[in-house]
């Protein structure tokens, strides 16, 4: 039937399938696409298909779809599903994941697909889902490779040997030795297991295993998987028993994650938009930053409207204000952008304050030289008054150095007083240097007036 | 003698230490200290200070701290070390590290680190630091765990065992078993290794490998890794010999590395800058962006100088000018971050354009509403004339959509030309939405010139 239809586009093959609810074809349809056009293509359809669609492919490969979603579009996908589709789905996923997209949801949404759920699954979600997203508690995955004391090395070989999937399915974590607490208290290396007899007990062969506390925050954990090999670490609770495994590549994904909603951050978008969000959602979203920024655009107009007179006796002022004002705020965001990707590599510390502005004054003055005497020679050429070249130059030479100095130490103080820095360092930069770009020119200007008119 | 010290800084004691050329204090000082906390002590050092620590510390410690750098800063550290030290430091480095380094320094350089190194190691460097950065070339490591076809089980867990680091440190990779040709065609899971008897012959229980091409890029690779479950992957070239192999892990930061760069680009800072390069070189790469920003600017208020009539009748005018520009230049950054971001997430593509536009349309005709209208109220109150109030309201509505639904589409049309969106996306919104802002305030002002003086 598909090979009939090349000139049909593979949005038009899916309604085809849908609408003959041919599960066999819209799987051979997909199967040549990567998750991420199988995703996209998804996105292409209207609502109730996508939930027609999901329900129809078979739920491990529902499954594999929603991981590679952000966990926002993950969780508005699982919620369009009736709740047995959903569940079904939903056990296929990985513990860690589960608890990430029921976290997305609607409380009433995620009640009902938890009662779906077999009852000791669904107390690992509710468990998992309720640490800290960024911690090692909401990064590790329920389900550990355990043994009791007194198991041997042949157990260890057995289980390996009767697991349906294959070892990395663990994601690389060992087994782990668990007293009558509950507490791991030994963990077998590969090589030791490979080495060992049989017949020897997994505690003659285990060592101590290093854990993570599950309130670990993400920085943490990014070192001990910097100074460690371990693909997988054990992480318990405080009382020292066995909460969950976390392994290097969940923290891998958590750091990128971090850094890119930080740039949507910067942006004011908060939670990670996605276009497939309701229309009024997003467009909320993008207005509670906006009319802050407002009111900060109110405050450093004020310092034009102060100046009124004199710009009204040389209005060929009003053509450079918005130059020398965008000009300093882009050379400011630079520096802002070094410090914000220094203070997240770990380079500098919010202590670091002088030592980062003593760098930045020196850029700032050296680009602020160039700048300043571009722009004035552009004004003068243009208008033909050399005192405004002036004027406009050393406004922007000084703006600059005034810009690149503070926005190197934006971020840095922002962190210091507690605030997130990716959301406030752009806003609040931009309204000191369009304040003091607009009050540079504007009293040089006057300070100039007798040669400018 | 340290501990008498309390009250000195981390930095001073490890002056001491340097002065004293006492290495194990030195060790003992830093044990404490996180990797990057390390190294930002390292950072607070003189040039040459910097140099004789990390020749003064043992070798691999010196050479973990230098993984810890971004490339730049690591070829920097190098770089200023004596080429024995260097080329101890060097040889402790992974091999695809070390490619990654040798890649940033001066030929010069490079060539005295590798004449130092061991022959086959330094043919191995070479080789890698040829292939593109974000292809699996370029992210692989040269050490494969290989065997040959007539290979038993049994050698392999005696390789293991012999083997002084564990297997962590093959980063997950499993035995490869390579044909005469030195082309990988079997590979044995760890469950395989373990149920089978020691006599067994490797390729009894050894699969197909799934490989892929030194010239695969990222995203591609990013693919592979969501797809399957591998930790590590050979990598073979065009003849289908091993060529190395690539971890996850490693796949997995270069994202995160391209996502932060992308990031930095966007403020027109081009390779990675970190404060410690020199104040020179880190001038000139932000000026390079900023003086073409420069024309962008003059075009854009180019428009302002075509009214400058208009704006000397109602100076009023002038206060919202900057207002207008940056409200929307606000307003389609935000659409450009979320195009940005699904791009890199694989939601949309070039081609859907049209889709994107139409989504974003919606969002500026609600947020340019709402805007409009408080900075109607605004002008209004504030200079007690309506119709001023009517017409910056009208022109920031407009402008709004105007940015936003650009500001959406630029990026896609920018990767579309084959251009890097994360460049030139910022600078080309802002100049169009500067033009547009500053002619809609002006022709509307000029239309309602009769109601404004």
């Amino acid at each position: 039937m598909i090979n009939e239809q090349d000139e049909l586009t593979v949005t038009e093959r899916i309604r085809i399938c849908l609408a003959e609810a041919d599960a066999k074809a819209l799987e051979v349809l997909l199967d040549p696409l990567t998750l991420s056009d199988t995703l996209r293509e998804i996105l292409l359809l209207a609502p109730e298909e996508r939930s027609a669609l999901l329900s129809l492919l078979p739920a491990d490969l529902s499954a594999e779809i929603i991981e590679e979603a952000p966990h926002e579009l993950a969780a508005e996908l699982v919620e369009a599903l009736a709740a047995p589709s959903a569940a079904a789905i939903f056990d296929e996923l990985d513990s860690d994941t589960q608890a990430d997209v029921i976290g997305e949801m609607d409380d009433e949404d995620a009640e009902a697909i938890l009662a779906e759920m077999d009852e000791d699954d669904a107390a690992d979600v509710r468990r998992l889902a309720a640490y800290d997203e960024d911690t090692a508690g909401g990064l590790m995955f329920a389900e550990a490779f355990t043994f009791a004391k007194t198991d041997t090395v042949g157990l260890v070989l057995r289980r390996f040997a009767s697991d349906d999937d294959d070892f990395e399915r663990y994601r690389g974590q060992h087994p782990y030795i668990l007293d009558e607490g509950g507490r791991p208290v030994g963990v077998v290396s590969l090589r030791g297991l490979l080495t060992a007899k049989r017949s020897a007990s997994l505690t003659d062969i285990m060592v101590q295993p290093l854990t993570v506390s599950v309130d670990t925050p993400l920085d943490a954990l990014r070192d001990v998987f910097d100074l460690h090999p371990f693909l997988g670490l054990p992480v318990v609770e405080a009382d020292g028993t066995l909460a969950g495994v976390l392994s290097r590549s969940a923290v891998d994904t958590a750091v990128l994650e971090r850094s890119e909603s930080a740039n949507l951050k910067m942006q004011g978008l908060v939670g990670d938009e996605v276009r497939s969000m309701p229309l009024w959602l997003r467009s909320r979203r993008r207005l509670a930053w906006l009319s802050a920024n407002i009111v900060l655009n109110i405050i450093a107009a004020s310092v034009i409207s102060a100046y009124e007179g004199t710009l009204a006796a040389v209005i060929a002022i009003a053509v450079f204000l918005p130059m020398v004002s965008d000009m300093s705020g882009c050379s400011g965001n630079q520096a802002v952008a070094v410090s914000m990707r220094e203070l997240s590599l770990g380079l500098v510390r919010p202590q670091d304050l002088f030592r980062v502005w003593r760098k930045e004054v020196l850029v700032g003055l050296i680009n602020g030289l160039v700048l300043g005497t571009l722009i004035a020679l552009v004004a003068w050429v243009w208008k033909g008054n050399f005192m405004l070249g002036a004027v406009i130059g050393t406004a922007l030479a000084l703006n600059t150095v005034i810009a690149v100095s503070i926005g190197g130490v934006v971020p840095l103080l922002l962190k210091r007083t507690g605030q997130d820095p990716a959301v406030a360092s752009g806003p609040l930069l931009t309204t000191i240097t369009d304040m003091a770009g607009f009050f540079l020119v504007l009293s040089l200007a006057a300070l100039a007036m007798p040669y400018l008119v």
